[in-house]
């Protein structure tokens, strides 16, 4: 089993670990600690040696902060996490609402006189340095790079990851790393830049095709990397991850232990391509006092890594249809044991297992999301022992869920009914099932991007006068994260969608203390072919999705569809019979055919 | 007559003035000079006094640039004067697509060296000569500010306007000029802004509520203005066309000769506030060498005036109403004049009488577009006797037109058919109305920019692998400009729409050679009322149509549209009837009852 169901904190925690941070700031001569739930990586997942955060404060969600002064202690938590970090926290931290307060206000507003406030630099980028000292400018409050007092005093704090990686064979990368390689580094030529530096696992993974087990859920490995644009990498990981790939990293490739990274730095001539907004600041710094040039720009795997090749294609289709049959096995089971008093927990542990039954299942793509009744209003809600809940006949179960496999990453969403369901969750549910289905119809020029595409997702729900609050859809990788960036459904983003990225679609609705709703099928972005009577000179994209599995239809006020909507709907359901017929457990084939019958 | 039909240029007046200026630029010491369409004030429409571009080439487009080098003289023009261009100029210019070619990369590509090229830093803003002067770094090209090399040689050039402005009434403006003042004069204080400079005349004209009939079609007059922060005025306008407004502007008004403009910046206190995008370089450059604190931001009025109070809502709402009865007169004119061999031209001059029948009518809002066959499918396109063209049996005609009245400023499009229309045409004009209607029925949460919105009115042609190369809509003032800013519906456009807002809701098809389809109604941004069962939290907006006429039904296929839009067009049409109804001449009454009746 991979997901487990344990509280991992406690609030009574915090307070003596809080005392023993605030003795060590005051000997080092600082008046504040800032502990950030990520990593150097800036990841989502961190491993158990950077679980600094939840260890200090108890909190344990995927994203926050918290500011450690003399006689104040905030923990800074997004709208997913509001209600959770109030159970999570005791009374000596204070839980506050980020972006609405932000650091560099609550710190003046707290902070009279002037103040050290130290941070430790690896932990944060450029960017978020940048911003904070512009707000504090003439405060009399300083931002100290210093070492990371929370190891200071974590006594039996784990040791960083060193689980071996392993490669990802080109039949399923579709490219070699030589070949991506020498494709990035003719743009740093080109540029005129000498190398970049790259600090997100995921890129590195994507470019010397390895995978790795370092943090649960993504198959990365942590390191860091410098790619020459000579096409060489060097490659700052502990070697003992790397004994297996010798060969398949070559002579291009030179592995060197992470401590050995900043007197490289050093030693570089430039000028350096740097992300801002993912690079620590400490590595920045220490290529400016080598007196070496920085040139700011994107991630240079971000796009080539997002624009997936048809193998990656071939490979995501593959481990979609595989996964498909899973959930449908699932599927059938909780028909008939939805009624039966069935736990959260128990739907996680059933669904599991219908995955692990592929035999090819590597993790799962993030903690399973199975939340009936007003557990499903919480987006990002992960069963305990202590929250698990008993399904209970009207509610509805929001199931949130993916596999990783080595030929592909998925993450699917399904609402379902616990008997007969009410009428404002069939209402809702149909207007979400309606913007999912208009993402999906999308036909779009060239050159759009998020940003202008998001709205489609959401309009049936606007009519309403509902919303939610996330976006339509996140970027996805291939045996990679579940959530990956550039691309995304988000009025926030502004990259334009191309052939070969794969997005989530998944509008939702939640009803905080009564009900949630979300539906997600995975996309990916294609050229559309030329229809007769349109516009010649017009190159068009559109969305295939890429997961197959039944909607319930019992969710479905048919009255609320359009033609067109119901013709999607019976079309999709039709080639999900057709191609998970054959996948699906015997015992499941009856439960298809009706699920995928027409409305 | 407002409009007149005289083609104003032709090509051999260029060769002959081309040949003057260079020998100007020999004697001034200069290898080239640019020559732009833009006034001092960047707008649209400009006086016959600064139809330099036109005077010199023959151009005669509303955007657009020359620059004119030893041996090759481009004129820059956008998307929708590629055609045109090649009409109106002679062979010693060579038109070039903008933004595809800059000026920049051709300044460099032209020059082989060093060489001085010139420009009148009254007619370029900061921000063209900044990007501009990027471009050319290191390149041995240096822009000189100099006197204007068209003006020098132009020996019968018109004056400038001195038309009298008037005051525009607070029963139609809403709010005195002294408590507009103040409120922004309040922002300026809070962000220690000693005063604003304002070169914009729509601005000018909203804050001290004014009009005037300096250029056609927009009632603005030409002048500059500085806001203090004590709410007070100075405002540099020939004083000939401020006659009659002293008891108006009252003392915190101050007039001065426009000449008094540089001395008083110069004598200024900073910091002083300007918008790079607008600002003449020369006024920054006045501030700069007097050594006055430049602050960059947008224009200070340019949001509170796009946020129309509830007097001016209420005047434009009955200026539409006047104007859609005017529309219905001339529409049940031409159902049945349409096929009797009338030209555009006739078109034009019948709609503007009926539109002057109303005794209210001061200008027409713009150049009327009435293109019929081919024509249709030119965006802007403005008829002569050159290209008038008798309406034929099959063809559709593109009607653009709009009105100036006191009260208001409207801008409406409708698509005619003459005879039976085609089926490609008909599917067409259907898929823009569903697109027209998607917009009109919109409602969406706050915050949300014409980004995020604009695909809404575009999705329908895009199934179908249509698509139009404009924006959904432009923002409109209230007896003022019709294209006004910020607020639009364009995936370029990431300001906020908020209550008040007026926008174009004008998607189109356009098929060059062939045949043009635009359908355009203005509305409003206002609250969306609270809807039962919606979520109470949410605040939303929605539109209200202001433009009531109907909507030609033979080119609409009703098999395409979904019951909920036949509802829209159907409520739209009764409303139509039921406004119009005792507005319209007697003899337009039939014509309108069969116009709205239900599909």
């Amino acid at each position: 089993m991979f997901q487990d169901f344990t509280a991992t904190t406690r609030p009574d925690q915090g307070p003596p670990r809080l005392a023993r941070l605030r003795e060590t700031l005051t000997q080092e001569g600082l008046d504040g600690f800032i502990v950030p739930r990520a990593d150097a990586h800036q990841g989502e997942y961190v491993a158990a040696h950077d679980e600094r955060l939840a260890w200090l404060t108890g909190f344990t969600g995927s994203a926050g902060f918290a500011a450690i002064l003399a006689d104040k202690a905030g923990v800074f938590v997004d709208g997913r996490y509001r209600e959770q970090v109030k159970l999570q926290v005791a009374d000596c931290f204070t839980p506050l609402d980020w972006p609405d307060v932000t650091l560099g206000d609550w710190l003046l507003g707290e902070i009279t006189g002037s103040a050290r406030i130290g941070f430790d630099p690896w932990l944060h980028t450029v960017g978020q340095i940048e911003s904070l000292e512009k707000t504090l400018r003439d405060s009399g409050i300083a931002l100290v790079g210093s070492a990371n007092m929370v190891d200071r005093i974590w006594v039996d704090q784990p040791d960083p990851p060193t689980a071996p990686a392993t490669a990802q064979p080109l039949e399923f990368a579709g490219e070699p790393h030589s070949e991506k390689r020498a494709r990035l580094a003719a743009q740093l030529a080109d540029a005129g830049q000498a190398c970049t530096l790259l600090t997100q696992p995921d890129s590195i993974a994507w470019l010397l095709n390895i995978r790795g087990q370092d943090i649960p859920r993504n198959p990365i490995a942590h390191g860091f990397a410098l790619l020459h644009s000579d096409s060489s990498v060097d490659l700052f990981m502990d070697p003992v991850k790397l004994e297996a790939l010798e060969d398949h990293l070559g002579d291009a490739v030179r592995v060197h232990a992470p401590d050995v990274l900043r007197p490289t730095l050093r030693s570089l001539d430039g000028p350096v391509r740097l992300d801002k907004v993912t690079t620590p600041v400490l590595l920045a710094e220490t290529l400016v006092e080598a007196g070496i040039t920085l040139q700011w720009g994107s991630d240079l795997c971000a796009l080539p890594k997002a624009r997936k090749n048809a193998t990656e294609i071939a490979g995501t289709t593959e481990a979609h249809l595989r996964d498909g049959a899973a959930m449908c096995d699932f599927l059938a089971w909780f028909e008939d044991a939805a009624e039966t008093g069935i736990t959260e927990i128990d739907v996680v542990r059933k669904l599991e297992e219908s995955r692990r039954a592929t035999n090819a299942l590597l993790d799962i793509s993030f903690d399973t999301i199975a939340g009936t009744g007003p557990h499903g209003a919480v987006i990002h809600y992960r069963v305990t022992e202590e929250t698990n809940r008993a399904l209970a006949k009207g509610d509805l179960l929001v199931l949130d869920s993916g596999g990783q496999y080595r030929d592909g990453t998925t993450d699917i969403t399904r609402t379902l009914p616990i008997g007969t369901p009410g009428d404002a969750e069939r209402e809702a549910f149909t207007r979400v099932l309606k913007g999912m289905i208009g993402i999906s119809r999308l036909r779009f020029p060239r050159g759009l991007a998020g940003q202008n595409l998001d709205a489609i997702g959401r309009i049936p729900l606007w009519e309403a006068g509902l919303d939610f609050d996330h976006g339509v859809g996140h970027g996805v990788g291939v045996y990679l994260c579940v959530h990956e960036g550039p691309q995304r459904f988000s009025r926030l983003s502004d990259v334009p969608l191309e052939p070969g990225m794969i997005l989530s679609n998944e509008p939702g609705y939640y009803r905080p203390g009564a009900f949630g709703i979300r539906i997600e099928n995975l996309v990916v972005v294609e050229e559309a072919p030329a229809l007769p009577g349109g516009d010649a000179h017009r190159k068009m994209l559109q969305l295939r999705t890429l997961t197959y599995c039944p909607i319930d239809r019992r969710l479905i006020d048919p009255g609320m569809l359009s033609s067109v909507e119901v013709k999607w709907l019976d079309s999709y359901h039709e080639t999900c019979r057709r191609v998970l017929r054959g996948r699906v457990a015997s015992s499941t084939e009856m439960w298809l055919d009706r699920a995928t019958a027409p409305l």
